[in-house]
């Protein structure tokens, strides 16, 4: 059960108390405090959790400070679309908006690997009007004898060359808890050029501890990519663990199912459940193509498989693109067979163009079809 | 390996007779005729199987009435995309023309279930400017006990009705060699009113006896879905086995596999593969978004799942929509709960059309990105 | 709902022709009548389908003829096992028995290649005291230019090796409605000598009209294979297609499922199922470890991974083994790479015989823990 | 490469710094010296990583300390099966042995409740003569907002009451680095009266970081779970992690893999690897038959399906079990459906017996085939 609280609601005040006191006297029900800071105001809801079926909806609209109450399902009380559920979706991070309506391209590179190519990177997001990147610090790899990422030892530079170019938010892989103060440490020994999302890959979908960390903290926003081998809704449960620890600014990313089902791609590209998730959960949904295909095939007609998956994520209303660029993919430490080259950038931005333009015109069209079958039922 | 014949070469030429002589002094290697039977000219292709390796191309593009050699792999002799392939690919029916560049929406019932639902349903599809339609007839289904659809009774009406409404071609479903002579004996007692695309499930796919019946007859061209358990390679040779037999009239159709990966959906959609595909063999690809998806939930922008798989297939230049109707979803005999209704008719087109002008802009722009590169390397 | 009629009904007498009149008024209700002849008497059972749900159990037992009602599930209505259901299951064929409580090895070729190879596996399988053997004439291939094995013409000599070593059952693949009529043709040419076990490979585990056809004989038992790409549940209701016409002399097998997770081995072995279709079905079970493994290699105790799957197949009740040997596997013509040597085959049986004793322990101390449990609670 | 020094080479003679001064003068190879303490000697090899291929296994025997060399293939470098690879495997560990030859039952509670069960547990262990047991502490769940384990509060206890019922070993999932330091401090604080053997989970096969943590430290043995979700040798190299930072006293705990085709069982049970893993690594290898069929459904022969697929393991070399007991499975609180009842815990032991006895014989019959084919090929 959600209780939305009136906008501004003071924790301080002594009806706030009040309505603590009244929730710390139900037997078998816990409760916590998610506070949204807006540009205009403080939202508060307070999630009630345990025994919460005993709970009279109306009593507890009664409370003080209650606005309204929603009961919620088990799974995704924060970041789930629940019956009736008109709490605002999205976020705003460093200038930059991501909700289930925006749309932004983040390419860059799976793996830094030196300052020229990052700069190269940067310089070329800049010149196509880009203000989100994609860079890869902390690698996890199957095989220990690997090469890992360049780690903290790369961040300074990689946020400064960040903010010299312009770019707003850089997403970044973390593999530990660490790595967090690492990104912290590094954004303000060179005075905080650019901002970070912080980014769960699938190896760690359910690393819980992980998660709870990361969820704790609310300055930097969380892309969690699905895990593979578990479900999509135990994937949504995993972003439920940083929003339920306080942190609810999450994007969920798709970046492919492991089966041999989807041979020759890497993995089974997992598109066509971008609309699913934003039916089931509030979040913002990601598409990584560049890891869900992993190879860089053409079809007959010139179009890479990874450029055409791309373009299907988008068509069906994808918020965030990530995508592998680089300078000279054959010499990428890292994923190099998926990478696009940087001549390639604005290409593959004009065709992203073409499907977002699509995906537009066919939700202005099922606008029209709603208010149509509307008025012929009235 | 590959003959391309000269044009028009004739069979009973003493060339041509000079021709297969050679052939069969060929130790350990078979030979088959292709014919294609075009409106200007007729094209002749002989497939050498077995020992090839040894065989130089250089001698065999001396032989008599031989234009040119393609030495290709072991896989999809006659429907893979080999090296240095130029062999034209798609095929006419009944004046409709399928190839890797046309396309076409198949829409229509799963399940035929009666005249007034038919009808209603090939006038609506008139009504839009559709030629082609889907009409399930032999209904394969899990459980014994459940409706197995009304089979050869339903095919007359069926056809008469098919051709009352400009139908040129109804895609049809068949389990069993038998079902083809009463689609014959059907057509042949109406007056052949339409034409008919014989279908063959996911669960016959590799039922290689009824490949085999089926790739022997060349009146009917086939839509062959990929089978679910199996690879995209297992099921693309199962194509191939249509091929060997004599039709390579053959669409392929991407229907979504088994996996509890693809929940809520009913399959998880592989429609990632449609520029894959594309690549590998000649066919001309369709998708079936109504199995793949199995449900009618919509994303908050109000466009079902369905209908965004569809477009993603689209957008990824999909030949063939395959999708289902139903005047009454709820009373459908088989899969109602995917069905959209007629009154939606118009607006799916509007939407599929959005994608498909979507893909042609891709389209037009990998082709400029193409000649830019060409010039920049010239 | 089953009605199980008194032992030795006579379908002539006029009680018998009361009941049916019964049966035929009811509305919405089809039946089906299933006789099993044993050698001492005839058991008589009839299958009510449709809407049964409105149908009195005890109304229905005061019925002529009728020894007692049992009400089933929709599922897998003639070979499930249904709550007090105490129907007898398992058959005689050809003089062996086949039941869950028996136990049979089918060593033999994959593919049938020459009358020296075959009969060096038969005597072997008489040397070693069998009764049973597997022969492969009709071998479906993914690739249409693999070899297909030799079909029908191999017939005759097999049956007749067979004979000649005292082989009662050879189970043998179908993959069309005509392989039965070659089979009962070259029974008749060549007098009878052996049995056959009629198997339906995995390919063709939905191919319901196959299924029909095969269900509708009841000279040969069926051995289903379970299909892969479908769930366990699936493949059980097929088999329930061989029962719904008539044929419910059926054993199970388990042979692998498709899936990288199963890697080295060729499939992902799946004996953990064999208790479970003994619980959900009355079907004998049989296992495929040389398909379920495909490899040969050896564990550090030398004992190779498809002997051990063998054994883990057997140790939980296994009621039939299929297993592929070849006296000389390196030139077996498909499939050599995971058969056994016959040089290997006593070894074999010996692993097989500890396998079975242990299970037989296991089955006797859970025996005696379930009495002991009752005595604790009487 | 692995060098293979002398027994109790002394890392502080003069030889062995001549010796790393030779492979430091190596371009782009790096070295890890591992050494494995007995009881009676002491072994070091060190671990030759980066451009291998260069060296000559002549060149390299010749340098002081050094026995022999083995060329390894780039996977799994210490824990794998190399070619001529007669390093021993196993470990003791708080008096008790593992290797590929051992075999123990880790029975106990999935999830600690409280004191009483516990000592029910562990009281009813020891009357049945066992040494080690699991219990669970740390539970990660799916869902944020289900019981989590007791965590650290329960360790105290817990070990205080393995100690008095002669428990040596218990096997324990942590999922944080933070908690190999809670239960060493716990352990301190009691008086070590107990060993634990730290588990970690599916969830957390790819989280390398903690691999690396608990890879690090060499005062507990690791058993490492198979991941869902990835192949058999991702999970591989994952426990190759923790030997790679120092720590090979690894046991590799099979647990089934997430498929519906495993269904009904919660999971595909995967025990046909277990003479997989023994083939290719030199780790013991653990089932978890609970997890692993998460159903106590029995067969008609009283089993029930996790028994019979503990036995299946077995039967086939399983070195460790693990399995959930609880005195009320109805009331435990995390996966009481597939927990047996203490009762049952007698003759469970005594149907694995039988099984680990089929095991011996089918070895023994190994061992005999062997050397009659030796001493007929000689």
């Amino acid at each position: 059960m959600i209780l939305i609280l009136n906008p501004d609601t003071n924790t301080d005040s002594r009806e706030f108390q009040s309505l603590i006191g009244h929730l710390e006297a139900l037997k078998g029900v816990h409760h916590r405090v998610h506070q949204v800071f807006g540009e205009e105001r403080t939202l508060t809801e307070i999630y009630l959790i345990g025994n919460t079926s005993a709970l009279s909806e109306r009593d507890m609209a009664e409370l003080p400070c209650v606005q309204r109450v929603i009961r919620v399902s088990d799974a995704y009380r924060v970041l789930g679309r629940h019956r009736d559920d008109a709490r605002t979706s999205g976020f705003q991070y460093n200038g930059v908006t991501f909700s289930q309506d925006s749309f932004h391209v983040f390419a860059g590179l799976c793996a830094v690997d030196n300052p020229t190519n990052v700069e190269r990177m940067f310089a070329a997001l800049q010149a196509n009007g880009q203000q989100c990147a994609r860079m890869g610090a902390y690698k996890p790899r199957t095989n220990p004898y690997s090469f890992q990422g360049h780690g903290k030892d790369c961040l300074p530079w990689v946020f400064e060359l960040a903010g010299k170019y312009g770019i707003r938010v850089v997403a970044m892989e973390i593999t530990h808890d660490r790595h967090i103060e690492e990104v912290e440490l590094a954004l303000a020994q060179t005075g905080n050029p650019t901002g970070v999302m912080l980014q769960i890959g699938t190896r760690n979908t359910q690393n819980f501890e992980l998660l709870k960390h990361v969820g704790r903290q609310t300055r930097f926003p969380v892309l969690l990519k699905r895990g593979f081998g578990i479900t999509l809704e135990e994937s949504l449960n995993a972003a439920e663990y940083l929003a339920s620890e306080g942190n609810s600014h999450v994007v969920f990313g798709l970046r492919g199912m492991k089966s041999s089902f989807g041979d020759p791609h890497r993995n089974f590209v997992d598109f066509a459940h971008v609309p699913t998730v934003k039916r089931m959960t509030r979040m913002p949904v990601c598409i990584d193509p560049s890891h869900s295909v992993g190879i860089r095939a053409c079809a007959p007609d010139g179009i890479p498989d990874l450029v055409h998956a791309t373009a299907q994520g988008v068509v069906a209303g994808a918020n965030m693109v990530l995508v592998d660029f680089h300078p000279e993919p054959e010499r990428a430490l890292v994923d190099g067979a998926q990478a696009l080259t940087l001549e390639e950038l604005p290409w593959f931005l004009e065709d992203v163009g073409h499907a977002r333009e699509a995906y537009e015109q066919r939700r202005r069209a099922a606008e029209r079809q709603r208010l149509a079958r509307e008025a012929a039922n009235s």
